[in-house]
């Protein structure tokens, strides 16, 4: 078959392994739990659906301008206003079909092939194939457990050379769930401003903060530096929304033109219906946010508190979205010696399934989604725990 | 700005000029007609609204597998097999969010740099940007009203070179309005075949084709050389659901897994309601479309009963879509001498819209959109006759 060199490069997920297993057991008639979920568990709120039901009745079906509806690119900019005190305005404001979509877009809309692209690691899974495929060269820099997974102003200033183009920054993080603070922030920010290179900051699960730690946006950077700073959001995450498929880029003004120029041709505007839905949702009450926050910060404690008795594991606690990363890497051994094994083998035994830590640059850890119930995590993470153990001792037999 | 080269090279559309005046138009209070419309001017039709809301309440509102539901796909392998005798697979089939988007995953699956797309004018505008978005280059080839702007096998076997990798077909065609017959496809699809090149066929207009014509689809070369022919279809225009945003491409199994992957880390899933929607139309009662079609082919002969009296002017009948391409070239002179110059003059005199031939590589003509009701294209089509008149006569002193 002839496949271009740009896919050919691009290897399946390493999570489709996973997948498939969890796919032939289910085929099996086994019952399958998973904590690899990257989606709340909660329904979309009743008044985003009644919106997107009265678009459709109003035959609210046509294409709509490509970078999105002006008042939906005006709610997007108050958004900004009302949460982090950003002065946009909707020449600021691409609406895509999703965060990945909206990343893409200004991808290709920055970077030239070999730009290098500094990627903090653990890293949301899609940022380096993305980068390859606009035939840029992501650069990784790592964090630990023992860094609580963020990576430090050092770190990238060591990093940079002359071929540098952009940094990504993902706070709070998917997949570790680390939340920057202001001073964390501030202090790699002033790395990269000085050294003129480009910053995006995913800001995807911007809502899901649990007190007493904050969110700290990149939006000051945003109006100090527009022409380097720019943001990614979306209504995925905060809003139970992942499959309506509505993301947002704000960036420079000539940025968003000519990413709405690689919109316009490469597909168009997004769903109408959507876009009244995502106007609801930016626009309406918030309290089904904060009761949804109330629920992951819940069920984070729960699962921490189990987590962390584990002697041959280690979590950090982190302040947002709703993921544990947990550093395992004290039970490879004989039965499993790597991340990906450890995950088939916990799939295998338990019919538990979590996702392996490779998937995000990082073999010693596994992740836990905590959009589950709360009886369902307490009970499936205390399995995975005595499992855990028995290949602890095994390892260090 | 930084913005990459890539981008930098895509002009804004020449079309986006006319949008801007019209407007201006708008703002000052004027009326404008407009016969540059791309989508059908029917609602969606009902039973298909009905699934769409049927699916926001059952809260099918989460991530999908990224090629589509499993039935959507059987869907779209069902449909080809009733209308085409096309027997295909789930595997041949991917779901993307729109026409625009598939083809886009499709390119940039399938072309290197460097590779040349052989792109017959007057072509979709959209083609030759999204070539060069992938780092191909679009080498064209030109049809006029004298062919009734049907390219030729003799064309595409002059045009191929060792570096030639595609060639894009698309029937019925946008903006002309042309249909290939059996015969004429055949002749082209065996150069094409023999050369050993990919042909991807644009039938996103497959169902407005107006009897005694007959869609001919390139199905039967996809049964017969599944490595180098591929579809592009969708929803859009045929069901009246442009601001849904579903498409798909029809294609061999390893391109699909890889457009796949490509779809996958650029933009996942497509809106779930948007599925369903696609769902419900592909598998309901087909005789709304009948009904649109209906429509079209009444206006179609209405607008061309006019346009066949006018002297200065060329128009070949076209058998399908919802738009007349028509040559003016006549008609310009001193206040209007391009394509371009002459829709901005029948706007500002007229407050009538027509799009340029320019936007689709061929600067002799106009496109007249009709989808509007009867008596607004009979009233438009006839005050643009008159100005044109006197355009002509002014041309010819």
């Amino acid at each position: 078959m002839q496949i271009s060199n740009r896919l050919a490069q691009i290897k399946p997920s390493l999570t489709l392994a996973m997948n498939a297993k969890a796919l032939e057991l289910k085929e099996q008639g086994v019952m399958v739990t998973s904590l690899a979920i990257g989606e709340p568990d909660f329904p979309t709120p009743r008044h985003i659906c009644e919106a997107a039901k009265a678009a459709i009745d109003a035959n609210f079906c046509r294409y709509t301008a490509v970078p999105g509806i002006m008042e939906l690119r005006k709610a997007v900019v108050n958004y900004f206003r009302n949460q982090y005190d950003l002065e946009a305005d909707v020449s600021n404001v691409l609406v895509s079909a999703g965060g990945k979509h909206a990343l893409y877009n200004y991808f290709i809309t920055v970077l030239n092939p070999g730009d290098e692209v500094i990627i903090p690691a653990p890293y949301w899974v899609s940022y380096p194939d993305m980068v390859r495929l606009v035939d840029a060269v992501p650069v990784f820099i790592s964090a630990t457990s023992e860094s609580h997974f963020k990576i430090n102003a050092e770190q990238v200033r060591a990093a940079i050379t002359p071929k540098t183009k952009l940094l990504i920054l993902n706070s709070p993080n998917n997949p570790t769930g680390a939340v920057y603070t202001a001073e964390e922030l501030d202090a790699i920010m002033k790395v990269a401003i000085d050294a003129g290179i480009m910053v995006i900051a995913d800001e995807m699960y911007d809502q899901l903060v649990f007190e007493p730690a904050e969110m700290c946006s990149v939006s000051p950077y945003v109006a100090k530096y527009p022409e380097q700073v720019s943001i990614l959001g979306g209504v995925s995450k905060s809003f139970a929304m992942t499959g309506w498929r509505m993301g947002y880029l704000v960036s420079h003004p000539d940025i968003i033109k000519k990413a709405t120029v690689m919109q316009g041709q490469t597909t168009s505007s997004i769903s109408s219906i959507t876009q009244k839905a995502a106007l609801a949702a930016l626009t309406g009450p918030m309290d089904c946010i904060a009761e949804m926050r109330k629920a992951f910060h819940r069920r984070r404690d729960l699962a921490l508190k189990i987590i962390g008795t584990w002697p041959f594991a280690v979590c950090p606690k982190p302040d947002g979205a709703f993921y544990l990363f947990v550093d395992v890497h004290k039970c490879y051994g004989p039965k499993a010696s790597n991340s990906l094994e450890l995950c088939k083998y916990l799939l295998e035994k338990l019919h538990v399934a979590l996702t392996p830590g490779i998937a995000f640059g990082d073999d010693n850890c596994v992740r836990f989604s905590y959009a589950v119930s709360d009886e369902v995590l307490q009970e499936s993470v205390t399995r995975v725990g005595e499992a855990l153990a028995e290949l602890a001792d095994e390892a260090s037999l």
